[in-house]
């Protein structure tokens, strides 16, 4: 039998050729005078990364019976959106991050103004390679419904909402009481963190036919994981190492950032992870059908050191 | 009979309330910690401005008689994308514009994390109206390749092209030749002008159910169109004043752009706005079906003082 690990690796192979198949082919389009901007795309998505997104779309697809062919321009088309909002979250009138995953930031390589136009170029392109992925899929309505669910998980009900709420939060100085400080920052991350977790595993779940109950039972699972990690995030922000994580730690103290580890303690957190992992899994098991290298996935990505 | 301007201001009204119909009631959902968004982004799409794009959906949907209520959706979207694309342009990092069309530009007023955030939730929610509408949309398949032109003219292959190919170009400070740099020119503007334009007059025809042939002739008028009145953008730009125009004057030479003025002189860069102009309404006429007021306002957008 396969460890965890080497199932995990074979996946992460699987998807990286998967998004490498829908990403602009810049030696082929070398000759064309933006260029760059192809350069800069594939730059910024291929920095590596959890592929995390996408994977939760096999792989809930897969617990409904899905074919994983359906999944493709989506689980694209998903990790696509995640990059450009990283893009942006990086630029200097934003969080001003100099580097991500041990890489340049897309800004710092490219310029400014190219670091805003990549997350431009990257957001549309994921609508467009999912447009047109639609154009083949094996059901239409399933996959009309996955793109709506994308388009409003990304915006401003969703991701792009929370990044605004983030910003607002940021700014204020003032404790509105701890209940209502952790109510401010749930919000947050049910939208920043939350919103494309549920994208990604609900369109899983439509693209394989599942009902809408199930769906909504799979939004709800999505939202605790979603929930988890970030608190996890938080975590790992103040007792990890930046070697491991691949980033700057105690980035959240730098940033007067109010994180779950200053409202609940390091304790108080890791109860919280528990907590929620503990029901994400409950409801996860209540459907029928069972992937236990998803339940594996979510534990370890939950869990995890960096 | 009622005068152009009549008819002009009817259809403006008219498109005025379909985009509104589209946006986020911010009184409704004042409530949301992130409302500031819904704001920013209905301050930035509600700054007036000639609505062409949606006119030309509307227009050219009529001209192969399509009925209005299928345009709706797409007229809101590519007015969304238009608006975002002015929204980051102005950014600091890009052409650092303060005012807009008389009123202070999105980031001014909302701070630079929230102008960047604001032209990525109306990129999305462009996306987001347009796949919604098409669940309703009488004809799903002609909805679906409207959709799917929106995104291909949006993207790199379109107006981001443009805008990509543009910073490069103004980067260069050797002239490459004079017909290098016009071609040069021409490629930008095709991209930065004309995709968003041969966007919007391809869809209405799509919408309307025009053929293929129609829609290729379409896409040829749109762009001499397009870059018709880039051309006489350029003009504009030395030989208007900026109370007319209600954007600083002069500011392509103030910013050191290579101009069509610069390198064909006012007046053989009037002489090809005509010559444009004419091949466009020949290639108009030879459709089947005839849009009056769509001829008038394509010589109104292209002779335009404003």
């Amino acid at each position: 039998m396969k460890s965890f690990e080497e199932e995990l690796n074979n996946r992460v192979q699987y998807i990286e050729k998967v998004i490498r198949s829908y990403l602009i082919d810049e030696k082929e389009k070398k000759a064309d005078r933006q260029s760059e901007i192809y350069e800069a795309m594939n730059y910024s998505i291929l920095a590596g990364g959890k592929r995390l997104r996408p994977m939760l779309v096999l792989e809930v697809s897969r617990l409904f019976g899905g074919a994983d062919e359906d999944t493709g321009c989506f689980m694209a088309a998903i990790e696509m959106i995640h990059t450009y909002s990283l893009v942006h979250d990086d630029l200097p009138a934003m969080d001003n991050d100099e580097y991500r995953r041990g890489r340049k930031t897309t800004h710092v390589v490219y310029g400014e103004a190219m670091g805003i136009l990549t997350g431009d170029a990257l957001l549309n392109y994921a609508f467009e390679t999912a447009i047109k992925g639609i154009r083949t899929a094996s059901d239409l309505h399933r996959a009309l419904r996955a793109l709506e669910i994308l388009s409003e998980k990304a915006g401003v009900f969703g991701m792009i909402g929370g990044q605004v709420t983030d910003i607002k939060f940021e700014g204020q100085t003032v404790s509105e009481g701890i209940d209502n400080d952790i109510a401010t920052l749930d919000y947050i991350n049910e939208l920043k963190t939350g919103a494309l977790i549920e994208a990604a595993m609900m369109m899983g779940a439509v693209l394989a036919g599942a009902g809408e109950e199930e769906v909504a039972v799979i939004e709800s699972v999505a939202s605790d994981i979603g929930r988890a990690f970030q608190i996890q995030d938080d975590i790992l922000d103040v007792t990890s190492t930046s070697e491991v994580l691949g980033k700057p730690v105690m980035s959240d103290e730098k940033n007067h950032k109010t994180t779950y580890v200053n409202l609940l303690g390091i304790d108080g957190a890791g109860e919280q992870v528990k907590i929620l992992t503990e029901r994400a899994m409950g409801k996860l098991r209540s459907l029928n059908g069972k992937n236990e290298f998803l339940e594996k996935l979510i534990e370890s990505l939950i869990y995890r050191k960096k």
